[in-house]
Parts: C-alpha cells; structure tokens; sequence
C-alpha cells in the first residue's frame, strides 16, 4: 500500500532505469526491492539516496560489512521501522547474522534504549572524565 | 542537576556498596559514574541494572566488545541521550574507536535515520523475498 | 482492530452527534472518519481534539492550509503514525499536493532526520550568531 | 535561551493576563513558569494550550492526580524533554511522590523502553488472546 | 510474521520450559503469548527479560498494578509498539481499566507528547522553583 | 563540547577547504557553523551529508524556500535536536519567518504529535477513502 504508483523497470525512464542497473550490478541480483521502485516516483531523491546507500554501506572504510549492517538494524529497531527492520536483516543474514547473533543484538538495541532512558529519566549529568578533550 | 541526590561509597548502604564494589572491580577502575550513584536511589533498580550491563555488555557471546559499543552508541545517539553518547563513546574508544571510526558509526546511524523515514513516508510493503522463512 | 468499539452516528449521543455534524459541516464531507469514531469512545477527548484540529489546520493564520497540511504529514513521517501519514496525505493532496511535491517533502524530512542525529552524534554546540537575541 | 522573548505579567495585553490570571487561580500560586511566558508571545497557543492542561489534568475524571502525573512524566521520560521531566516531577512531589515511587516510575519507563525494542525488534504478531473484543 | 521461529513449549529445552512454566505459573494462565515465544530463541534475553518484568511489574512496591500497567502502556502508545500496546492493555482491563480510564490515559499521553513539543520547541529553560534541591 | 576537536579553515586540508569555500560561496558568508568544523573529522562524510544540503533545501523544485525550512525545523522540534531547532530557526527567519509563524509552526508540530498519540492509542485502522489509488 506505499503512497505513490511504484515505477516498474519496463517502462522506466532512462534515468531511473540506470539507477536500477547500478543497484543490480552493485549487489548482483537481478530484481529492485519496492523502496527504489517507490524512490523512483522523485527520480532525484531515487538517485541521491541510492548513491548514498552504495558509498556508506559499501566495502571499504574501517567497519566490515556485517558490523555495518547490525548497526543499521539497530537505529531501524530503535526507530520500528518494519520495512529497514526486515530488509537489512535480510542483508545481515547474508553476511554472517544467524539468530543468536540477531538476540544479542536485540538484547544490547533492548537494553540501551532502556538504559537511555534512565539517565534521562535522572537528569544525570556527565562525568567529567568522560568528556573529549582536545589539546 | 540529577533528580536525585547522588549517594557517595561513602555513607552508602552495604547492598549499595556491594555494587559499587562489583562494577570497580568488574571494570578495573576506582570510581563510579553518575548514574550509578543516581540509580543508588533506587537500591533494586541500581542492582538489576547493572546485573544486567554486566550480562548484556560484558565478555561472551558471539559479538565482540568493540561492536557492542557501538551498537549501544548508535542506538543512544538515535535517541538523543547525551549521557549515553559521551559515556559509551568513551567506552568504545577505550577499546579501540577512534574519529575515523566514530565517523563511519555516526555516518551509518545518520543514514539509517533517514533512509528509515523514507520507508515510512512511502509506506513500502516488505518484499517477500526479505521475509523470514521458517520450515 | 481499534481498542474501543466505533461509534456510528446512528446510535450516538446527542453530544457526539453535534461534534459529528461540525466535522462534517466544516470539511463539507458525509462522512465520518475512523479516528473521531473511536475517540466518540470518550466524549471529552473527541470534542477537545475536534476544536483544537478545527482551530490550528483551519483557514486562518498565515500559512496556508498547503504549508499547514505538509507540516502536520512531516511530524507523522517522523513519527511513523501510519493512520495520520495517510489521511493528512489524502488532505494534501485534496490542497494541491502531487507526487512530485510529496518527493521533495519526503526528501526534506528525510535529510533532516539525518542530519538531527549527526548533530546529536557529534554533539555540536549552538553557534553564538544563531542564538535568538532581545533586547 | 528561549526561541521567542518570554511575556511577563507587566505588560502583557488582556488577552495573555487573563490567562494568566487562570493559571495562578488555579494553580493557587503567585507566579507564572516560563513556558506559559513563551507561548504568551502567540496568544491563541497560549490560551488553547492552558484550557487543555486545565481540562486533561485539573481535577475530575476516574485518575487520581498522583497517576496522572506519574504518566505524563512516563511519557516526557521517553521523549527526553527536560522542562517537562524537571516542572511535572516537581507537581508529582507536590502530589505526594518521594523518591521510590519515582524510582519505580523510572523503572517502568525503562522496561518498557526496553521490552518495546524487543517486540519491534522481534516484529512478534499479536496473539489472538489480546486483541479486542467487540459484540 | 516474526524474525525468528517461535518456540513452542512441545521440544523447548529444560532451561525454556522452566521460564515457559515460571510464566505460565505467576501469571495463572495455561498458554504462553508470542513474545516469550520469539525471546526463546535466545534464551540468556528469555530469562533475563522475563526476570526484569516479573520484578518490576510485579506485586509489591508502591505503585499498585493498574498505575503500573498504565504507566507501561503510555510508554508504548509514546513509542509505537502495537504488540506492547495490545498486550499491556489487556493486562490493564484485567485490572480493572475500562474505556473510560483508557479514554483518559490516552488523553494523557497525547496532551504530554503535544506540550513535550512545544517545550522543545521554545527551548524553555527550566524554572529554577523547579529545579531538584539537595542539602 | 564536541565529540570531536573543530576543525578550523586555517589548517584544514584542501579537501576540506573545498567543501567549507563551497558553503560559503553558496550562502553568501564568510563564516562556517560548528557542524561543519564537526564533520570535517571525517571528510567523505563532510562532502556527502553537504551536497545533499545544498541540492535538498536550496532553490529550485516546487516548495519555496520558506516552506522547505519550516518543514525542517517541525521535523527538528519532533526529534528533539536543539543545534537544529536553533540553526534552522535562524534561517527561516532570515527567509521571512516572524514569531507569528513561528508560533503556528510550533502549533502545528505539537497538534500533529498530539493527534499522532491518539491514533496509535487507539490502533485507528485507515479508512478506504484515504488510501491510495492507482490503476
């Protein structure tokens, strides 16, 4: 039931059509899930998203690709996103996640949005030693 | 400014204390963090707590400690607790974070939180092909 | 799957028929929506939020009822209320709202939830020159 | 540091002293919290605002004034608003809260904090059991 | 639909069948609901979670259980849980709540997250007559 | 009290530079805001979350200006991001926006979080009529 018509690949526009071929060389499938089919109704968003997508969740950087994952699965179960919740779980389990890493990862999502809220809840101030300093 | 009167080792009662001495030695460190000394207030909440970021955040499992920092940093910065951010940021850095790390965390969060709002603003349908399959 | 039983005007009170009407009256519809049937549940409550939602996304005011509808459909994209993206997305676009339109709003409050959290993350003191200032 | 310049009694219009009035009759003190001296600087806001803390909070109603307060607390807690934490803790003290019971109250919000993440997480279907009834 | 098999209590191991049979137990009911179902998946969050609610919401300490139990439903209407929202609310009914004590929680919880926003939104500093004070 | 050391324009690299002269050429200032200097600890991040700025809020597209910052900020009052509220309030009022606007922004926000509680509350179902169409 998404809020716009979702744009096939027949059909597509050039523009968005190499959009959906760069997101299917990139992860080689051979299929687009329905958030770039919805994405394409704003062609400049679908591409602006996409490109962000592929240089932050992509190979390279510090992080390897499951942490990367868990840490997205994290912000989408803290924020209930069902659909981000389903699909990078999807791409975690691909990558490594079996169920007991899956509930320590709810366990630790679980206990810091607890954990979070009393310290807010207490208004506690922050020690001074775990301040940054610089020089 | 907490809301309530921070409890010092000295003066505590015994069970507090028997805390306090369990997170110094499990830590190795000679000093407690505000919100301990705040949760103090509430002897049962103080102990079931701390048993529990004992259990979840300690050695064992499958997750490393370094990634379990993180997680429970993405989730305090989703949620916007500062005490949560700048004390587990210590933590994390204590094992291991450093800025360029700490950017990539921040840069994932950050889209997760975006991307997050997408799906939801368009309202997707979870394709069925991320849909868990159980025999 | 409402948590209260609906109330249909047939059968309703008098006091709940008279909000019913004025809803109807004011939007030039026939029909009553699922969320005042519900909230008929408690009298007080339905015409408290009925007059406030009358007052506030009326005519009136200096944005127009656009702007007020765009702004009331980002708050419930950040909120993740299904119910309230959907039918303040219906209103928008009864006001002028087409999918190109929707895009750029979903865009915009998709950025700002990226960039709320990385000012969260980083923890970014309020520069002097941005601070409101009164004489 | 607030985003508009706070209204004081002296030299206020009619219109916001009569609000003001309200509020130190009902209230029985002699001075007025500083988010009611913001949202003077838009009247209607003002007026509207007050009438509904006056009719959801005041007296009246099957919840007692202690519960009502220790659940709008519940709620500020989760979304981390400091004003409303620090100015409703203060009217629950004045209702009869000490330190264990917001102690249990903090308790409870982190729970739930917690056990939400894990029913979001887990995305677990309703059982049957739970789900409302209706003839 | 949830991310894991649920586990029935027909082949649970002995360490789930004893948290299956301390529910079933405390709570004088013959089924377990789904939540605990999923959490057996990973059986250390089982037990520890289960612990926690048991402790917290259960009898003794100040609160008696309906003002629990309500306190813990504006937490999840505040978050968007409907599982937690379901299920707590049955929980309350059993309790004693009715439509017209769930009519006021409600009204409750939306008046706070309507004022936690304008507070925000003013960026009003806390009065200091509300401020903690401590010898 | 970043979690980063600042990074000034003396100093920084010319990757860096780049980025901080295109900001300043594009709005027409000679000064750089502390989120910027923040990023810059992490450049591909200061790059990407910049030209997403500029391309989302600046000119062009169907919303004006104006609207693109309000609905920035009702997003950033949602999500409780003071360097937000206060940066982008800045430049809604360099663009027009007067405390009478703000008032029914802030307004609007806090309505929609409001009524948004309520229809989660109650597990509103969305009406037909509401849903979208397509053929």
């Amino acid at each position: 039931m998404s809020m716009v018509k979702l744009t096939e690949y027949e059909g597509a526009s050039p523009e968005v059509k190499a959009v959906f071929d760069d997101i299917m060389a990139t992860r080689k499938v051979d299929w687009i899930n329905n958030i770039w089919k919805a994405l394409a109704a704003h062609p400049p968003t679908l591409k602006r998203i996409w490109e962000q997508v592929k240089d932050v969740m992509g190979p390279g950087g510090r992080l390897d690709p499951l942490t990367k994952e868990l840490i997205y699965v994290a912000v989408s179960m803290t924020n209930n996103c069902e659909y981000c919740i389903q699909s990078h779980t999807a791409s975690a389990r691909k990558k490594g996640m079996d169920d007991e890493i899956f509930g320590e990862l709810a366990a630790i999502v679980a206990l810091a949005n607890q954990t979070n809220r009393l310290a807010i809840a207490y208004q506690i101030d922050v020690d001074d030693a775990f301040k940054p300093k610089f020089d």
